[in-house]
């Protein structure tokens, strides 16, 4: 019985892995992407001012990722775009996000429910990629584990780890930070994934492919879900992190974020803004948000 | 006698399409681009401070369409610089521009009747890089429709599109604005041909490629001529695409700017500048000068 | 007798050019390199809050000459990560320059007479990478010159080329001054470098390879580690470069400076500071050490 079990998860998780990401479920990334290129401040003047770079801006957020990857490995960069129809998709989903009468289309994907189901359709897009991102990087270098963890690592951000360069197309300039020094979720979980899968096709780590990937995609889907449901910008690492990181690289253990979530004290909180001023204004705003909350339990 | 004259009008674009670019062409390429280069505020200083910086900025401004063009199809960026002649002409023009005693060549060059011959012949080359980079796309992406225009569109706007950088190599940095946010005339129209050059490979516009390199010549030409005689930073589009962009994007339609030019109203011309804080100091003294010009009239 | 002199020179030459580098020199190269990151201003504080970041500043620090090159000749950027023991290695290196606990391993190879060793050391790695530079080169472009001298020069400067963009992944930008602007000492040095090279690469040069690389190594070796012995930023070439490029590009002599360093007027050097705004501030306070020490004198 055990077996027979054994073997159909096996089976689910090869179709799984095998499974067509195009059209529906490409079409669910392009649109969560495009969505977090309208929260942008500004990005909505710039698609009146100048369409073109609104239409530039919303192909790097749904190509980013193949972009960086063909960079990272010397191939063309604009390769991914011989695919028209996946660009004519993607086209789509930008005009109608932005371009809607009454907004009508980005109103219905923005809605909570509907959000939710997209953001767990990008996490399996996005398991795929870092997948083959490393398998593609470990078929063009055999022994590169580290080629291998930078393309899945690349594959999986996407736009995140070339938001300057994609923010100063839209005239916007926020040198102070980036994604390598202030990592959110997804970045983190991609690094972390890419070495997950250099592993495998290391032959280092005791699973199949097939099997990682349907692994892999559950625990973002369900990740991503639970954090996009909860409004919350945290992370599931942060405590091992800060343990991890306070043994192997001295950095401080990370209390006052804790106490700030759970206690709030307003003193404590205060000069931890000068020490991290790249937070974004999203995420202060989330804190104030999180405190007033617990005030109000 | 009408068949004679269209085969003889198609010899003639046939020859003119053959017709070799170096070195007569290509020289007031390099002319036309080095003395832009010197209009910019600080290009001078530059020159004297660190002619190396300065010797870079030129052959950007020289070949920036190549080595963009061969970024995007992932060649090696610097592969023009094997033709050791032009890198030679085009290095003897930055001499000659920048170092001349008494300013002697940059007189006779920025010379209008000289500079509108040579700003012609610089037309003739762009229409040309246009055609050759959309007809190089092809070769390498058969049915790579949006490779082709953005290939066609980067060998056409050269430098322009990577202003940011090569401002960045003379320490300025202007990250408020940039080419495709604040589109001029020789990228848009860049752009545009980009396109028809795609149609035409793409056989869906029923002219022979010399014919289609012809009347864009001639049109960006008689164009530019025109705008550089004048002055002007106009674009023969703006009323094309002020309605296309009305209808399709919402943008709002562009009468402040129209009525600014022709009635030039100061209260009504005066909150469009920080709409669009990206205006250079060179356009706008362009339209004070214009509405001088009309209250003159 | 003479013959012999030659004779063995040249075999020392030969053995001196076919020298394994890894991973003794190699070792070298990447503490003096991983020694300046933390020489940087607000790198240990990256290191503390974003160890990735500051992985990733290390290995452009150590590997930024061989990624460039490969960007320059348009192939893969991260193909140098294929090396794992280089990589491995590195990794040590910048885990005990920067966590090393009381800071042991920094100070060990912070102390004057091992840094002056190191440095040696590094050059010798230099002067052999800028001559692999322009061989490989001159492989792909038989008579590329211009690419030639670029991948020298490139593969000579390394990071200091990219030294903005190596900012920015620290959240610095200082886009006033780049190292084409105003270059130190050993960039100037591998361009010199890579044009001596080329002139080789293309017989012009009356010397074996090996004895270039011989004699440009000890030059390199002696200069840099007099340089660093005396904590001076300046150059050997400051008066022929000022004569030629009086001569040739019209710059001012810089006698300012020179004054500025032989009998220190106040006032003269005063409107200096808004002139060369990029100096920084370690070349600053050399100036004031160099003023105090001559009126010492």
């Amino acid at each position: 019985m055990e077996v027979l079990d054994v073997l159909n998860l096996g089976e689910i998780a090869q179709y799984f892995s095998k499974m067509a990401m195009f059209p529906v479920f490409d079409l669910a990334y392009y649109i969560v992407s495009i969505l977090y290129l309208k929260y942008e401040p500004g990005s909505v003047e710039v698609s009146r001012r100048s369409p073109v770079a609104s239409w530039l801006c919303a192909m790097l957020y749904c190509f980013g990722s193949y972009i960086l990857a063909d960079i990272m490995l010397g191939a063309c960069p604009i390769d991914y775009f011989h695919n028209n129809s996946h660009i004519l998709l993607a086209t789509a989903v930008w005009y109608l996000i932005f371009y809607c009468p009454l907004n009508l289309f980005y109103k219905c994907v923005a809605f909570l429910p509907v959000k939710l189901v997209l953001v767990a359709m990008k996490e399996v897009v996005r398991a795929r990629k870092i997948a083959a991102g490393v398998h593609h990087a470990h078929h063009a270098y055999h022994h590169g584990w580290f080629i291998m963890v930078i393309t899945g690592y690349v594959k999986g951000s996407g736009v995140a780890l070339m938001a300057n360069f994609e923010q100063l197309l839209r005239g916007v300039w926020k040198p102070e930070t980036n994604e390598i020094l202030n990592m959110s979720f997804p970045t983190k979980a991609s690094l972390y994934g890419a070495i997950l899968f250099t592993l495998q096709e290391a032959h280092w780590l005791p699973v199949s492919k097939s099997t990682l990937i349907c692994l892999f995609t559950l625990f973002m889907a369900t990740t991503k879900v639970t954090l996009t449901a909860r409004h919350s910008h945290g992370s599931p690492f942060a405590l091992i992190e800060s343990w991890v990181c306070h043994l192997l690289f001295g950095s401080p253990l990370s209390v006052a974020e804790d106490a700030h979530d759970h206690h709030a004290p307003p003193p404590a909180a205060a000069p931890a803004v000068p020490l991290f001023p790249a937070k974004t204004k999203e995420e202060l705003s989330e804190g104030t948000r999180k405190r007033k909350s617990k005030k109000a339990e």
